[in-house]
């Protein structure tokens, strides 16, 4: 008898685990995957999800449904639990409320969450996006404003229900910030009595001094202008110093002077800091790995943990670079960037199953695109021989839909995000403006 | 000038609140309506949100699009808002966090929520379907089952946990050990390593002596054989006496000798008792309104509160009859009902508005229809001079799903349901399969 399949676990089945999953999937290995819920996120559209305009299900796709035919096939075993800690001497994890899960071959996919920069007390007041929890809770704050600012008496009380301020001009912030404002533009007039909801106040605040810094200026420039025209409110070089229940304290800059500004709101949605998952430490305190000061583990060029060749970190956890020609680059955190490391670290563990001595990782970089708003976005396409293409505005918008609908998991999905979109493109409804009872209500009802 | 329009009030905006307020859409009074939710919610239909065949906003419309017509017309505004009291001698009702709105006619639809028959214990480890936070609580219990059967080590530990047990055999309760059964049998095999979802056991658990008892005898018998052909374990003649987070204790009678029975089950689900809103309760301690043994407010022949011919009490909440021909019959509470009271008692409010005398309430009865499972159901329809037609399995099955489609509320909704329901027909997806993190796991990954 041959001697028994080594054991690889992979931890997160995000677009990184997913893909690593895949990539083994005729390997002589057994793979456990583990994720702390039973669904993989297209977190791309998740802000779709927050802003009512797709259904969860739309976003997302069950686990063991998108791997039944590598369950079927025999490699690959799926468990939805919490990973609490990593025993890299032990070779092992430690689960919540079953027994420790051993391997040979670790891949940490573990993703990343909202950091507050050392302000954990925001969270409460100004929720990230990153789960779908996270789009129920954000698409119940923005849909219960509406609905309570309909219920004040005076313009005073009023105005902070109708002021959003979203923190943070990433393209997560961007997304919100002009998503928000159709709905306020389009959506939502004609359907309230005593508000004119056309007169939200949707503000963008960014501490650097343009939006979306991952692009170059002129497309930054571009998608202001197209915020600007959807009616955003743009604020950039504010630094936040505060977030409570009645609105954001902000600090500009003058040269030597610096300026608090107060801005009263009741819904701060923040899309500002990102730090690696909690996973990170426990390498750190464990494996003795190295992090950054966003918390994600430093790895080395063939993405595993230094002193072991066993654990590989991969996608926003990671703080990896790109070995091409030329000085190693750090690797953006964007889903090809943690797609590519899957491939590259289930295919290094193959090679070091054979006996063959891993390669560096090497990111393949198409470009980046990001939407504005209806009708508005940044596309800035990397292009072997030609090089860059950039483009904004509508067509730059088409081809981020025809993009995102083509890497959206399922069939069935795309189909339905399609019907979803050329609906609300030609009445400007959103359909999912649904909020489920919050235990609150029930509780006040029921006593 | 005129006299100012008179304030008409409707609380809930399930069949009978959305159908007065229609009703009303051309009167020259002023309409409010209250509902502690922004959604008009397709009740028929939330089975399937909970077993994970349909998203929430499927069968769910939010209450200001759907009305938005009326709105701009200038009768009418929607308030979101929980309504804790109802003060009748000062003919107002009190708001959670808000003024009291006053009313010259109020039309009270709050419906019914679960009833313990005084167990409220119960409610902890057998959740029942009325909203959707409701749906999503049972949809994350029975997909989660599951997950934890795959975790289990030993087989005494995983039974429990591939045991279903739905209480009360009801439409409900039918619809969901059904369904339940399809999606151990035809969904899932194939995608766990460990567990055949096939061998699941859902149990069938009723009190009296048939299933769907509102219909003839020889349908419940026909639903009982499509339930126990689709793998479902019927138990009828049981008496529940004790749930808790191990399993289900319930009595059998044999003649004079009572036996106790214990069902090892990790997820149980109660589809038995309803009872009227708690303003129910408001109505009987201000109003002086009587209230039957399951909470719901005797009304008179027009559908008002005796000595409050201000008030009016439709739908799940009214203990209301129907003056036809020959004795007065108690109205069944189902949709049709709660909507034929909401017309009748918008136009009563109306005839009082005119100085006209109101009319008596009188229901007319289309027929009773429920769905088994797929392609099983049984239809009994009463047609004028023809009498009463009924019949059971594919062709019912394909009335009930047309039937179904036709009265969901708005056009959209219905060509996302027909697709995914020829979707789920052909591959026996269910779509809907994701659950969202719940914030136990959140805490336990944060900590």
């Amino acid at each position: 008898m041959s001697s028994p399949r080594k054991k690889v676990v992979v931890i997160g089945c995000g677009f990184g685990g997913l893909e690593a999953v895949r990539a083994l999937s005729t390997a002589d290995v057994e793979i456990t995957l583990v994720d702390r819920t039973n669904h993989h996120l297209f977190q791309p559209l998740l802000y779709q999800v927050a802003t009512a305009g797709l259904s969860a299900p739309a976003v997302s796709a069950p686990i063991r449904h998108t791997l039944r035919r590598q369950m079927k096939r025999g490699n690959l075993t799926v468990l939805q639990a919490v990973v609490t800690d990593i025993d890299a001497a032990a070779r092992q994890l430690v689960l919540d409320g079953s027994e420790p899960l051993e391997y040979d071959h670790l891949i940490v996919a573990a993703g990343a969450t909202h950091s507050y920069f050392g302000h954990d007390e925001w969270a409460e007041h100004a929720p990230g996006l990153k789960t779908l929890a996270d789009a129920f809770s954000i698409r119940a704050k923005v849909i219960g404003a509406f609905e309570r600012a309909e219920r004040c008496q005076t313009d005073v009380e009023r105005a902070p229900w109708m002021t959003f301020v979203v923190i943070g001009a990433g393209p997560t912030g961007v997304e919100m910030a002009g998503t928000m404002t159709e709905i306020a533009q389009h959506t939502l007039p004609m359907e309230f009595r005593r508000i004119d909801s056309t007169k939200t106040q949707v503000v963008l605040l960014e501490g650097s001094d343009r939006v979306l810094g991952a692009f170059v200026p002129q497309l930054s420039q571009k998608a202001r202008e197209q915020l600007t025209k959807l009616g955003v409110d743009v604020r950039t070089g504010c630094k936040v110093t505060a977030i409570d229940g009645d609105g954001v304290t902000y600090e500009t800059r003058d040269g030597d002077t610096t300026r608090a500004q107060y801005l009263p709101s009741r819904t701060v949605i923040w899309a500002a800091g990102v730090a690696g998952s909690p996973l990170g430490r426990a390498l750190a305190a464990n494996a003795g790995a190295t992090l950054d000061r966003a918390g994600r583990v430093v790895v080395e060029p063939d993405l595993t943990v230094p002193g072991h060749p066993e654990i590989s970190v991969i996608g926003d956890l990671a703080a990896a670079k790109s070995y091409g020609r030329g000085e190693p680059k750090p690797v953006p955190g964007v889903s090809p960037g943690a797609k590519q490391m899957g491939r590259t670290a289930a295919a290094n563990i193959l090679r070091r199953l054979r006996g063959e001595s891993p390669r560096a990782f090497r990111y393949i970089d198409y470009g980046n695109l990001a939407t504005v708003g209806r009708k508005a976005a940044v596309v800035d396409l990397t292009v072997p021989v030609v090089g860059a293409i950039r483009f904004s505005g509508f067509f730059a918008w088409l081809f981020w839909l025809f993009a995102h609908i083509y890497f959206l998991i399922g069939f069935r999905n795309r189909i339905i995000v399609m019907i979803d979109w050329a609906w609300a493109y030609w009445t400007y409804e959103r359909h999912a403006r649904v909020v489920a009872e919050t235990p609150q209500v029930a509780s006040i009802v029921k006593s």
